[in-house]
């Protein structure tokens, strides 16, 4: 290797990006060496793979892509990575990348796929949709009665991070009036009428129609809702969780539904994952599980952005500006 | 009867109505003679009975209430019957009451609940929840793929009266834009970005990612939708229908979901009603089928509605102002 290759910053790309993306990334950044590692054929699948070949891990100076961990060490001249997840605990956690490799996350490309999975299950919920489903398996043309409405409810949103306030400004254009719980009660949050902090939650808990959870997992969070709080909620609440499923404590959550504590839960997250066939949360006819798919690249939406945000910085670290979404 | 009794008007109210209510009722039409016959624990049920004591049929010159139309020859001094439904097909057939009885009806209460149904509709089948609801039975935890968004989305919306134009709202407040069809399209309505006409249907369809119908039924519109018509349907076209069964041909949409020609169907009505355990819909995995409950009064705010228009009229009946809701 020469000096000016020893030198020379070399992005690997693994999005699966299309010709005029990857012209976009060229032309975003000149005079910086580009390799495109991605398969545009997992466009649209569910699961993308960064695959960085074996003779570019030693030059390579950037990395966009979720890389395995374990092979972090094998990129001796690395200065950044750009994960296409929002999560980056894999990265961050200690001994994978060396000391002052920047991460930067894709924070903001999700919460139009969480939010709108967390109103579909909501409306969903409301319209008894899922009973119907199953009504349907039986070929049963039966009226199960009374549906509920967001229009005039009032919406509990738990974490009012980018998930959490977009699923509160959905219901706030459907009619519904939007309460937020969040540590910094100061700190407004877009969709969000009035925010409150974690200590007034029992208060909040009794007067909500529909709950959402959108919070982090963390020892804070964890079983968040409990059997104490599921006897706090009214009859006729929606209880949602797309966040970590170590918010909602499942035993509790089907012992509450068993008894009508609530009117349903649509879970899209649960614990453990996968929810085990044990649980008794499957048999529960007013709870709607979903394989943690609220997020991912559900939409095409979400790979746009993400794409986007990948487009931004590779600019800003061509051009020696700080990058944007860094996570350490 | 004396002169007096037979000039004497009376009300014969069926609503199931609370004390306050009736007292508002009463306060409403000072000087006219009211009576109360519905039953106050119906409130909340999926059917309201109208039940005129026998001997007040005689002396009712005013009904609140879908009494049975073979009844109506039997109050020889009626003047106007309120329904509590949108539809009076049954009241206004030829010999079912006497010439000069005016018909109103509770047009206006049903937009919402319809309008919402087809909405939570439209979110379940893009968010992929009949299809999740059904692997819940088998306790699968197991990721369907792409999901869909009206945000962005060509939403067409045929018919546009009360329940369209609801529908058509709550579309619109999510980031869709949507196109209307009506009999006169110089006529606007509300949350309708843009009007056409019937004639124009054909080059609109391969345009929507949702098609919603929310038209009565009718000559014109038995099988509106048809094979050839299915067939200008994008792959990714979300259909649904709350208006009337025939709008659809029932066999051709199932061939056409059976040859992933459109994503899905939500259907609240069908052709015939209660769907035949025959169907071939009620197999098809992407068709969401709902027993004819989009309507009704499943939501409270229905019966209020119902009861604001009646509660209009009557005020107007006593005092001697034209009727509002008049169908005939």
């Amino acid at each position: 290797m020469n000096e000016a290759q020893a030198s020379e910053r070399l992005i690997v790309n693994c999005l699966p990006l299309t010709d005029e993306e990857r012209a976009a990334f060229r032309a975003a950044a000149p005079g910086v060496r580009q390799e495109f590692a991605g398969n545009p054929m997992e466009r649209g699948t569910m699961v993308w793979k960064a695959r960085v070949p074996a003779d570019l891990r030693g030059a390579a100076t950037a990395v966009v892509g979720n890389i395995p961990p374990e092979d972090c060490s094998g990129y001796p001249r690395l200065e950044w990575l750009q994960t296409w997840s929002a999560g980056v605990d894999r990265y961050v956690a200690p001994g994978v990348l060396a000391e002052g490799v920047t991460v930067t996350n894709a924070t903001g490309a999700y919460g139009q796929t969480v939010g709108e999975h967390l109103f579909a299950m909501m409306w969903a919920l409301m319209r008894n949709i899922p009973a119907y489903a199953r009504q349907q398996d039986e070929r049963r043309w039966h009226d199960l009665g009374r549906a509920l409405t967001p229009a005039g409810a009032t919406v509990l949103v738990i974490g009012t991070g980018d998930i959490g306030s977009h699923f509160a400004t959905l219901c706030k254009a459907v009619g519904a009036r939007t309460v937020g719980v969040r540590r910094d009660r100061t700190k407004p949050a877009d969709g969000i009428d009035e925010m409150h902090g974690f200590d007034e939650l029992d208060a909040l808990l009794p007067e909500a129609d529909v709950v959402a959870l959108a919070v982090p997992a963390s020892p804070q969070t964890d079983h968040l809702i409990d059997a104490k709080r599921l006897h706090l909620l009214k009859s006729t609440c929606v209880l949602l969780n797309a966040g970590r499923g170590n918010a909602v404590d499942p035993l509790a959550l089907a012992a509450a539904l068993a008894e009508d504590q609530l009117h349903g839960a649509g879970l899209d997250v649960t614990e453990p994952e996968p929810l085990p066939a044990s649980s008794p949360l499957w048999d529960e006819p007013h709870c709607l599980i979903t394989p943690h798919v609220a997020g991912g690249n559900h939409l095409e939406a979400t790979e746009r952005r993400i794409i986007a945000i990948a487009l931004e910085n590779v600019r800003r670290y061509a051009a020696g500006e700080p990058l944007v979404n860094v996570r350490r």
